[in-house]
């Protein structure tokens, strides 16, 4: 092999540069995003044993599967959202690939996440990330770090109450701020790239609402963010292609230049 | 971004290096695997609306899917065949991330296969692909090129008869000569890694058996394979994370070097 993809076959090689896995386990027990009871429902995923190296078959051992577009680690199509539904290529199967594989830029709000379950990143975050970091480049996607990964499997993940989910995310401000640097989409560790308390910002769900409305594409449910630095890794996302289908769950994995590498 | 992840980024963004897509899509009608009826059988693709800018969700659109984990483009772990049982790393949620980026040598059988549709790859063909354009190198998927994606939608793709599926597929020295060269999965456009009539080969199923008791990958039901070079693009083939999973469907995208650049 020669050329650009020559190198990378050799830096994957020697490891100079990893594949880091970026996907929580489907397993029936992972959340799903619970909606007022008058709404349609996420399915949770399920699984079926359709036989194991046993009468059913002898040599083989297979399942049957079931669940949401929108369940695990998951990805948004434009068309996901009332935003989004005339955007050309707005469902998964439509979406140019040239979008599934592209640089990504980590923001760290992981600290302030930890402080207030309930924090909203703003456009001045945003602008901090790059005082610090440089400019988001056009064509990247952005993916929120806030550790939320690490309370999977915990009530606080979700944090249902009362009141609805709690967790952080978002708001208009710094969704604006990312579509005006032209990302590719943005992600979140939590279950929706909105916070848990998103319907009582303005716009309501400001992720969803101006990130799929502009044509952008939205991953949920990241893991292992913190193995990521803060720029320089490529991200590979490429959802399910289901005819008409709104998201997907998907494996997501990055490419990581190995420090000193 | 710096070193060969940047430059792949400047490849991407210019088109030097282009994303191709070799899925086909997941839609009800897509063919899967018919196996005797005393054996459990593989579900084909199921698609349920939850809700669509409608009462049973205002602003969103989504569905409910259901399939088996070899329904459509789809991937199989060492664990899927009684061969790979005890491999480590066996089950798609174990498979090492390393393995889901790789180059990729595309073996193009399509004259053949065209001219007999249960043609069998040999240790033969593998030879004289080499002699052509050089040893198969470690750690590189080797596809299998047939055109047989051109027949979807055709009774011909699966070409059942009263005696089984017709389709072109490798023979156990085929396997072994790939073996040899340290691969890491071998994948086809048909709907199964083994020809049409594997049944009849020694071993029965040959690809199947050897591969997956030998800890390899495969892939099945791919598309585009005529969009490939014989040699010098990287595949990127990631299962979903099923839990303890035999295989999953998935998009398979290549990065491939526009001619001349
Ligand atoms: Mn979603
Ligand atoms: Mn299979």
């Amino acid at each position: 092999m020669t050329g650009v993809l020559g190198d990378l076959a050799l830096a994957l090689a020697s490891g100079a540069v990893e594949v880091v896995d970026l996907t929580h386990a489907l397993t029936p027990d992972f959340p799903v995003i619970v909606l007022p009871p008058e709404f349609g429902q996420c399915a949770p995923f399920r699984i079926e044993e359709v036989s194991r190296y046993d009468a059913r078959g002898p040599a083989w051992y297979w399942n049957n599967i079931s669940m949401s577009e929108h369940t695990g680690t998951h990805f948004d199509a434009p068309a996901h959202w009332v935003t989004g539904r005339n955007q050309p290529g707005g469902t998964v199967d439509a979406v140019g690939p040239e979008r599934l594989v592209a640089p990504v830029c980590v923001l760290d709000m992981s600290g302030p996440s930890t402080e207030d379950r309930d924090f909203i990143m703003t456009a001045d975050h945003v602008a901090a990330w790059e005082a610090e970091h440089g400019a988001i480049p056009p064509g990247a996607w952005v993916l929120m770090r806030t550790d939320w990964a690490k309370k999977a499997g915990s009530p606080a993940y979700v944090g249902l109450e009362a009141d609805g989910a709690h967790s952080p995310g978002p708001d208009a401000s710094a969704i604006e701020a990312l579509l005006a640097r032209g990302i590719i989409g943005f992600g979140t560790e939590t279950v929706g790239t909105d916070a848990g308390q998103g319907a009582h910002l303005s716009p309501p769900y400001p992720a969803h609402s101006l990130l799929h409305g502009a044509g952008k594409l939205g991953l949920q449910c990241l893991a292992g963010l913190d193995r990521l630095p803060p720029k320089g890794a490529m991200l590979i996302a490429p959802p399910l292609k289901i005819a008409g289908g709104s998201g997907s769950p998907l494996r997501v994995l990055a490419l990581v230049p190995k420090e000193g590498s």
